[in-house]
């Protein structure tokens, strides 16, 4: 465990209320000790069910240097490995996605099942046991078709996070579901700048247009600052979610996740540059469009839009403490056709400009803080999710490094 | 303060006479080591004033990761700051130069002065006090129109330089001048190599046959190597501006700087490639071209020259051990007219040549001292200047981690 | 010396029959390690006599950041020298090869005779002394055709290789040749795993199809897992080599070398896509063109294949942990004519392709090492020959770092 007590001198430098200490956003042995702290002990969003729907479909991600395979078993179960062979340590799958009958290591061919075992090494002598080089094996769990995985040894457990979202999204039939567009964009900037980007409406009205023609700016129903017109929104919105059966109200979930249902803009349903819906066959057996947007992230790396029309999983992958790769999957009915229900331009034309806009500003920031006359600055009141999150990262790190040595003055 | 031991280690294989040992070239550590012990204890030159002629008028430059903004402010002063918003440390002004009304935060609009108060953050608690969060400033000083800025808490006094130099520049009328043209290119070379590079004509004739034919190689007045014919020409020189009240003798500028003036070769008045005015119009009221140049240079970042028709700033920015941006700005007589009294590409083509032919020596200079078989070599009699500037740096460096050990045997 | 310590941690996790430990492949301070522990004490493959035929003819190639020239002195004499100018350090020769009649330097134009000695620096002063500025030396062994470079100061001794090796190349009378291509490609893989590539044939059935139109995958004459077919063929061929006095039984070349002459498969006779010649004027006085191929490797950089219309030179010069530059050298008979005897297209075609498709598999083998789930895996017995590439690294990496101190509980 290196770096630890680097690590511990800016937690110690850190401030409730505040944004992280410099080195805790740009320094390099940071990173490498995020990888073990964070990523290396809690889940991971991966992908979604319906993008790899039949056995021997498999999809990968990369975690700083680290390569995973998700896949569909022949029993229909989703399994995770390592990208690694057991042999001389080659990839196995090159791509980012695709379709095999059995893992086949493209350098010397030694073939593993989908449940990871390897069943042929060929030229290995008599003695060689497969049994002790089957793939090394990452823990899944599948909520709602969100597939997410762990490379922890014992990863801690998601059961409170699935019985809390489940209701809110097992309506929208998430199973019933298939991908309408991917796309993946490279930001110069640390992923925990991206996260706290994304937990924040305050940088909207600045830099969104597009996005603010349908998305309501308040993150809590009862927002102090809200206006009248937004308090009447509300209440004739969850009158209609009542009737319909759709929970609505903030799920409890501490600094790790959060769920509620929030309504769009009076007169628009979804995340278009018209307000209409992006896709005209509705998920699950909606027949009415106005159901908000079951807004959901979980730490450390998804956030989820949940529509009438669409479903839309983000997802944030540290490339290094300079470089994060974010993906969005937009999610229409299964039965929907491209070309009648719904085009991708139209569909994807909100999101893909506004996550060019939360790109440049995350650079930006990024550049800003490597600066040495950075210093954590205040947050503002509706920036209470940042703090949330930066609880939360600071309590992971304490728990890798060995909690902070006091320090008599703090930073300024 | 990191890296010191290694600093001294280094410092003590110094050997005056000869280029510095290769870890001051090349290692990273060494840099990080340079931007707190040179780049945020000295001035360094910024812009030119006629760049901000307006209030709101910003130009900004990158010393290492460090952003700062120069703008002019409502009352016409000159203020510096460091390019970092206080609310969560994004950059404020994202272009090179412009010009603003106030200081606008991109990401979540907070608002400051031209004198860096912030003046509006949107949505903050009552109890915030927006007096706390002013722009983190710079020193500045205007010499000659010159723009010099430190990052340092208690910068030296530039008195000295002021006193010397003023004589020299004034007459050229710096403060009626314009921007003709501004390139900036990057060198894949340490800093310390440009400076050098720029401090020795040893290495013109073999390589700038463009700037040779107006400029003379010879450093002083009295050089032992100069030929007759040079003493000839600078008798001749000398008298003339004597006549017009002009100063030239080298002024003492010790290791800091260096002033004087030169003339240009027998028949040639300015840069050029046949050795005629760039610029019909001549600065100030001058009437007679062949005043040659003043030479002047200041540690750690600029060189300058002042002509009859043209003032010429060379600024230098560390951007890594490997990278350096050098910037070159012409100026001309404030009334002058692009195409009628100057044509751009007349007025630039020798240096923008010469540049380009220096960054391939730079680059090619440091390849080589990155070879474990790279040992410091000795300057020649015409490179006095090169050492001039090792002494100074060996004295800052010294200044920040403390005298060299004694070294019983000297590096090879 | 620096990293010592990692080097020993490293080499005490090393498991015989196994691939490396993941840091021993891809950690940064390992690298500068190996510049000093391997690369700076051994010998070199550098190029072929042919490229430099006449006095004054040189080429360059780089190790790490260690630029080095290979020329023909004015005697005939072959010599090497750093690329690093005795003044400040500038690169002298800037090309990868070419024609000089002495070395100047560009940047001052100090001058150097062929033999390496100062011989004009103009403008330095009387008490200069040139004789202490001639360029540093490095050594050179030239073994039929292939030149050897060393940068230590009393590098091992060749003798062994020469006296095994001649008697296989000499009759291909590689001094009678001269250069149809050469082709240099950069892998984005650790050096190592470039030469493990190359030292085993069990990657090749499922990876070069063109390869193995003509090459036998067998490394030994009585490999046991060889097939009736091969051992037929084998029986044939060496009773002709034996007829015509051409030697092909394995050298006993220890962890060091390997020499040995094998067949092409049945009905071919040289790598192209058809099996046919290459080129049609055969090397020396050959007038039988199926004489298998000689080959050759060396540790750490080259390996090499003798034809009887062709001579092909591998050489592996590593430029990061993470970069590796491969070159690959073509040589035919002198008198031979291209466009009559070779077309180049289709001398070259099967080892383009097969040096593409090896680097793909190593830069996928370096990708899966640099995850946190790689662990080092066993060698396949047809993978003898990497075996003995790590005895032979962890030999160097243990006489630089001293041996490795004892784990109780060996890596999983």
């Amino acid at each position: 465990m290196p770096h630890q007590e680097l690590v511990r001198d800016l937690l110690a430098q850190r401030r409730s209320g505040f944004s992280l200490p410099q080195g805790l956003y740009v320094d390099d042995a940071i990173f490498q000790a995020e990888l073990d702290a964070v990523f290396a002990t809690d889940w991971l969003f991966a992908c979604n069910a319906c993008e790899i729907k039949r056995p021997g479909d498999f999809h990968t991600l990369e975690i700083g240097g680290n390569s995973l395979i998700v896949l569909r078993d022949r029993d229909g179960q989703i399994r995770a490995f390592h990208n690694v062979c057991r042999h001389r340590g080659s990839r196995l799958c090159l791509t980012e996605s695709g379709h095999v009958n059995r893992l086949v290591c493209p350098y010397h061919q030694w073939v593993y099942e989908l449940d990871g075992r390897l069943i042929n090494a060929r030229q290995m002598p008599d003695d060689f046991d497969p049994a002790g080089y089957g793939l090394r094996p990452a823990h899944v769990e599948v909520i709602c078709g969100m597939i997410f995985v762990s490379i922890a040894e014992e990863p801690p457990s998601l059961e409170r996070y699935r019985a809390a979202v489940t209701p809110y999204i097992a309506p929208h039939m998430p199973d019933r579901t298939k991908v309408a567009f991917t796309s993946t964009i490279i930001e110069e900037a640390n992923w925990k700048l991206v996260i706290e980007n994304n937990r924040e409406c305050y940088h909207c009205s600045g830099n969104h247009p597009e996005l603010l023609v349908t998305l309501v700016e308040f993150a809590l129903p009862d927002d102090p600052a809200a206006s009248a017109t937004f308090r009447g929104l509300m209440e004739r919105s969850t009158a209609r979610w009542d009737r319909l059966g759709l929970p609505h109200r903030p799920a409890d979930g501490g600094v790790e996740f959060r769920c509620i249902r929030l309504p769009f803009n009076e007169g628009t349903t979804s995340f278009t540059l018209d307000g209409k819906p992006g896709c005209a066959k509705l998920l699950a057996d909606f027949t009415e469009p106005e159901l908000g947007s079951v807004r959901l992230f979980r730490v450390p790396n998804n956030w989820n839009h949940f529509l009438s029309d669409q479903i839309m999983h983000f997802r944030v992958l540290p490339l290094s403490a300079h470089r994060t790769a974010v993906s969005t999957t937009w999610l229409v009915h299964e039965d929907a056709v491209e070309g009648v229900d719904y085009d991708v331009g139209r569909l994807t034309a909100v999101w893909l400009t506004t996550n060019d806009q939360d790109r440049q500003l995350a650079e930006n920031n990024h550049l800003g803080i490597r600066s040495s006359a950075y210093r954590p600055g205040p947050y503002a009141p509706s920036e209470f999710l940042l703090n949330n999150f930066s609880d939360w990262y600071v309590a992971k790190m304490e728990a890798y490094a060995g909690s902070p040595r006091p320090v008599l003055a703090a930073a300024e």
